[in-house]
């Protein structure tokens, strides 16, 4: 990645993160091998990546997995594709490791398909069969899925009083134009680096068209910050950036997003990740993001005109009475409140609502004041 | 815009273009005076934007909208509202050059939805009802929406040897890491100014996905060019900038994209635009755009493994055929020949599935060889 030289083998030198990751591999494909050794069975031990397995670490504030696990056998007529498809995909990231390339889900799956000799079977039907097992691997080797080299959607783009240096090129985001930094899917350390940042928060909104407004106010520079959007749900590399910065640089991150379901389950997923995909919150989930707006509140507070209501369906009611219940939102007061009178207005509004007080309101007054005020909630 | 400094009055100073814009939208307001003054009813001429009133000029190769117009009067109960509402547009983008600001269609229509004084009704009820209202004053004022200060979706990403200037900021395109310089929404040459170029072409492929696996073989650096992506089907930005590529740069535009309906499509609106967005064209369109691939040939010429085939629906079947009717298509044989072997083939082909090749067997055989040997449809 990052510093890869080639070495005289043609081989390119590994990361200390890749070495790693390829011993974790290589521990897996050697358990088949002892197996056999023994004349035992082969089997793995997956742990379980259900709903009942994962668990809401309150004093942590993330998502830990239990210790069930379920048993995947080869012989086992109902598990040996199953069996079959984890050590493929196990292989298949030790290759992309070995080369030194990165590749998508869609990208694995290309590479992993085929007729199995003598036989009519694939080796994968559709994708849709592939990605959980991505998901197995991650948790059974216990890496991520940039580690093993796989690379989510590119969406996102970031400006500020932040250098980095990514690939070998130092990048500047505070001299990036109207275009911004295309934030890449993998963002590991090994990878980007941080160089210099004197940013005091990031500000990080839903939208592309929202995040054009803020850079085309000057925003960051104004109120000194880093700012970055996921272009809707954002993608693992923003999140994962976004963890980075947290962590690493000690910046609180505010959120930016709609006042309805989505924008709460965004809030949601950077806060705490996703349920299924328990294992990665760890080194993804922001516990401590700040949700800066829209508010249920503001449709009166900002005294804002009917024309912006956008009335709740039945699918918003259903969704809003689900986040509201997840173990991060249930025990808090104002978070209760919050859902509630969405609820009640039965009316959501978009951020871009707030252009029709004034284009900039939302950039001049509306977050500023927020900020200010400390007036979020987390 | 790009060096818009404040004057002492604080308004904004215009850039030419602004200036010409405001000019455009200022006559517009001036035939409504004009008709008061003389006591006659007001009325605009639009011209038509209905498929008969464009035509595909096979010298130029560019669509061109014929001369019949739809008059839109004030007086008259069923236009009125539309009428109200084309004001409203100008005006408001208007207020966006004056202020020296810019914003999403979504923006404008929050800017501009209020419940008319008086009444219950509302100026839009629904953004579906001010869209076409801003296609209709592009081609009434024969601007860009860009140069009416409208912006799209921001999408797609770039590298390669290209300095350019953005707002201001120098940016150097081969020194942008992973992640890419993120294509702006708005590339008008008031904003984006090329600096420096030393590319001999540029490849667009179509996926986020896909140019991460070119940007990390550091394709563009091996062969000299410039490599973009428009997350799928490229947004206006992104267009716009492969026109400026092509036109100012006079660099060749090579298209990488999937071999099925969507792809052809994609190739499609990069050379000729959309046919219902004909006046944009003229200032959007590549006729001389290259399609690379993939190929209906591709299956066997590659030598691909019947694993990487995903079958046609009746819509792709569907569409194919619309599409082989386009009359940049229509009088072409091998395009006709590309589409038959399709629908003959009756199963279509992602990038992605060369990976079942080589993981780089994209960035090192199929596209460096195509280009050499000139194998590309146009």
């Amino acid at each position: 990645m990052a510093k890869r030289t080639q070495k005289s083998n043609g081989k390119p030198r590994l990361s200390k993160q890749d070495r790693h990751t390829l011993r974790q591999l290589e521990q897996l494909a050697h358990t088949v091998v002892q197996a056999a050794r023994r004349h035992r069975a082969p089997y793995l031990d997956i742990p379980a990546r259900s709903l009942s397995n994962v668990r809401f670490n309150k004093t942590r504030r993330i998502l830990e997995m239990g210790r069930n696990t379920n048993r995947r056998q080869l012989f086992n007529l109902n598990q040996a594709k199953s069996y079959m498809q984890t050590l493929l995909v196990a292989s298949g990231c030790k290759r992309l490791i070995d080369e030194g390339k990165t590749t998508s889900i869609r990208g694995l799956y290309y590479m992993l398909k085929h007729t199995i000799k003598g036989t009519k079977e694939e080796t994968f039907d559709e994708q849709a069969e592939c990605d959980p097992v991505i998901e197995d691997l991650e948790v059974l080797v216990r890496c991520l899925r940039e580690e093993l080299h796989l690379y989510a959607q590119k969406k996102g783009d970031m400006v500020g009083p932040l250098v980095l240096v990514d690939n070998g090129d130092q990048i500047d985001c505070s001299r990036m134009g109207s275009g911004g930094y295309g934030i890449p899917s993998i963002v590991e350390p090994e990878r980007i680096q941080f160089k210099k940042c004197t940013a005091d928060f990031v500000l990080h909104v839903e939208k592309d068209t929202v995040w054009q407004r803020f850079n085309e106010d000057k925003f960051w520079k104004k109120h000194n910050c880093i700012l970055t959007h996921g272009g809707g749900q954002p993608p693992r590399g923003v999140r994962r950036l976004l963890y980075r910065l947290h962590h690493e640089l000690e910046l609180p991150i505010y959120c930016l997003l709609d006042n309805d379901p989505w924008g709460y389950y965004i809030y949601s997923v950077i806060k705490q990740g996703s349920i299924n995909l328990a294992f990665e919150s760890q080194r993804m989930a922001v516990p401590e993001a700040r949700y800066l707006g829209l508010r249920s509140k503001d449709f009166q507070e900002c005294e804002l005109s009917e024309s912006v209501k956008i009335g709740l369906t039945d699918t918003d009611r259903k969704r809003a009475r689900q986040i509201a219940q997840y173990p991060w939102f249930a025990h808090k007061k104002k978070w209760q409140k919050e859902i509630q009178q969405l609820l009640d207005n039965d009316f959501k509004l978009e951020v871009e609502a707030l252009i029709s007080k004034d284009i900039s309101y939302v950039t001049e007054v509306y977050v500023p004041e927020r900020i200010a005020a400390g007036d979020f909630l987390d």
